[in-house]
């Protein structure tokens, strides 16, 4: 990449992420060429998008659509893979990208990563083929961003990472509150403005084990080492710890925007006068707490998962994902996401080292699987 | 320097920083190759020292005590250009290592620098000869390890650094209390073990002071980009903000064994079961404040001799080691101290862009009127 111009594709330019990341554009237009858009099917955002950063290519989920644009239609997979492209921004959710990730990386192509599921579904395929192609991921959660930001310069790994978790909205619930929740109270976030399926993660701190797996694989991490922090103000963006006893930290104001520059910057840093700073005349402290693992119970379920490895992660996405739309649609409770999730962990047959078509598979198996027991319980 | 062995010339080898980098030494033995030990007056120290870790070459101040100790007589500007010294750790006080650092800039060494002064008194000659000699200067002050700790990797120079500050043991002092202040009480500082003339200066912040113009000087941040942020607990021991927004900032217990350990196995980090770590299930809340320059008006003086430049930081030190001496001995009070920096620096005809000789005439004139002025105030 020209240290000066990084052209990109961004996967999911409609969802929260791609918007923020068409703000950052904004801000430095000529450094920044947008090559593809990809979206869902918000037809009408993505055509206000067309029209002031004019691709060459586009991509909406609902191909069949007439439109008048004067860009040629891709798939994410082939948009993934564009020679004029320099990075490739995966701001999709969900395991929409999955594949068009794995496109990227065998093109060697420069990832910036919002999008958990992949990593987490196929962790284990991602790396390695970034290794034999020299792809490089940048992550742009906020979490790993930071970590990514403080190992920079480091020639020794990490002997711990501490994520940093703000608690969700329900941090000082009881278990009779957390019964009743409602996806309206669900979707406030207290610190982070994000799209549905993260916030209601975010809520039930399913969010952060999905990080814990994401970290392992990103950073080579056992996860023994990886710790949880509870720390609502979502100051300090994460931390990581070194064999010396030395731990670095990487702070700013709560605003994707920062994370979403800095992986397309990377390993420069532009001055944005849009993104806020951190007032230190102002700052009087920084909380923190251990998790509660009892009243959040997709923590544990994420990181046993994780652990288990091969299929299981894959399982835990994808009944999280079939879940959490239940529930926003009020089909089913709050509480019953995680068990939905700890049941489909429970009968699924996990398959070690397993190929993407297995993977598949299983995400497959785990979205019937959840669908029928939601059914039910209806 | 091979990175598996550092042979080292400890300069105050009996103060509290010698004393902890042997520390160092006594986890490292074969690492660290101790070939010459220089102390001030405390031969008894010394002589245990020199019995533990043999040394070829030794400095003592009163060279002319009977020893029968089999190793070489140096001076310490000749300890600092040992050819077969790879590091020279100054952890002298005041003045007394300025000509050693100087030899050792010259002679291109790696100088784990922990004295103030130096810095504080010739920084732009020093700055000038290590860049023509290529010799390196890595700080062990916490603050300004944490510092060098937060820039690695980073292609950018800082926006701002934030240094923290514990703000001494009389940040809830009232003016009275403050002007009734005893030596004992100055000498009890809430989070650091340090020696008896840093102490009394984390008391009046004219230690933070004399940082800032250290940090101006390492990492080349203009005056106004340096800020203070007080934090009590000495967790967090400083920041960098980047253009970009962001921030790091280094944590560890407060130990000074961390940073001196990191500036002798710098890039490396080696594990020492010896070095506190954070226990993060017990961390509860980091807390900040905005620092007080009205009751601690050594700051400011400070920060305006830093400006000023010329051999206005050099009087800044020589009247405030002479001030301090005197308040320690009972001769004026704990207020007195600033009284007499700001009147030498008041009566100062500043010499801007000094040679060393010009910067050693200030130091000289310094001292004889701040010793003339404590006389007149008995």
């Amino acid at each position: 990449m020209d240290s000066k111009v990084n052209r990109l594709a961004i996967l999911g330019s409609t969802g929260s992420i791609g918007q923020q990341t068409l703000q950052v554009v904004r801000a430095f237009p000529e450094r920044f060429p947008v090559i593809a858009l990809a979206a869902g099917d918000n037809l009408a955002l993505l055509s206000q998008q067309i029209n002031e950063f004019h691709p060459q290519y586009i991509h909406y989920h609902k191909q069949a659509t007439q439109t008048s644009f004067k860009a040629e239609f891709l798939s994410l997979e082939e948009m993934a893979v564009l020679p004029e492209v320099d990075t490739v921004v995966v701001s999709t959710s969900g395991k929409a990208s999955l594949t068009a990730v794995l496109a990227a990386v065998q093109a060697g192509k420069r990832i910036a990563i919002a999008n958990k599921e992949p990593l987490v579904m196929a962790g284990e395929i991602i790396t390695r083929q970034s290794k034999k192609h020299k792809a490089k991921i940048i992550p742009v959660d906020s979490e790993h961003s930071a970590i990514w930001q403080c190992l920079q310069g480091e020639n020794n790994k990490p002997a711990n990472i501490i994520l940093t978790a703000s608690g969700g909205p329900f941090r000082a619930f009881t278990p009779a509150q957390m019964a009743a929740v409602t996806p309206a109270q669900a979707l406030q976030h207290p610190s982070w403005k994000m799209g549905k399926k993260v916030t209601i993660d975010s809520a039930t701190l399913m969010n952060k084990g999905l990080e814990i797996i994401e970290a392992h694989w990103l950073f080579g991490v056992p996860f023994e080492n990886i710790k949880i922090v509870v720390h609502p103000q979502s100051i300090i963006h994460s931390m990581v710890e070194f064999a010396d006893g030395s731990v670095k930290a990487q702070l700013s104001s709560p605003d994707m925007r920062l994370p979403i520059q800095y992986a397309l910057t990377y390993p420069q840093r532009w001055a944005n006068p849009d993104l806020p700073k951190i007032d230190w005349s102002n700052l009087q402290q920084l909380v923190f707490a251990p998790p509660d693992f009892q009243k959040f119970p997709c923590l544990q379920l994420a990181i046993d998962a994780g652990k288990a490895g091969g299929t299981m992660p894959a399982v835990l996405c994808a009944a999280d994902e079939i879940a959490v739309n239940a529930f926003l649609n009020g089909r089913i409770k709050f509480m019953d996401i995680v068990s939905v999730v700890g049941a489909a962990l429970d009968k699924h047959r996990k398959v070690s080292d397993p190929e993407l078509a297995e993977i598949l598979a299983a995400d497959a198996w785990t979205r019937d699987f959840s669908n029928k027991m939601i059914g039910k319980m209806k």
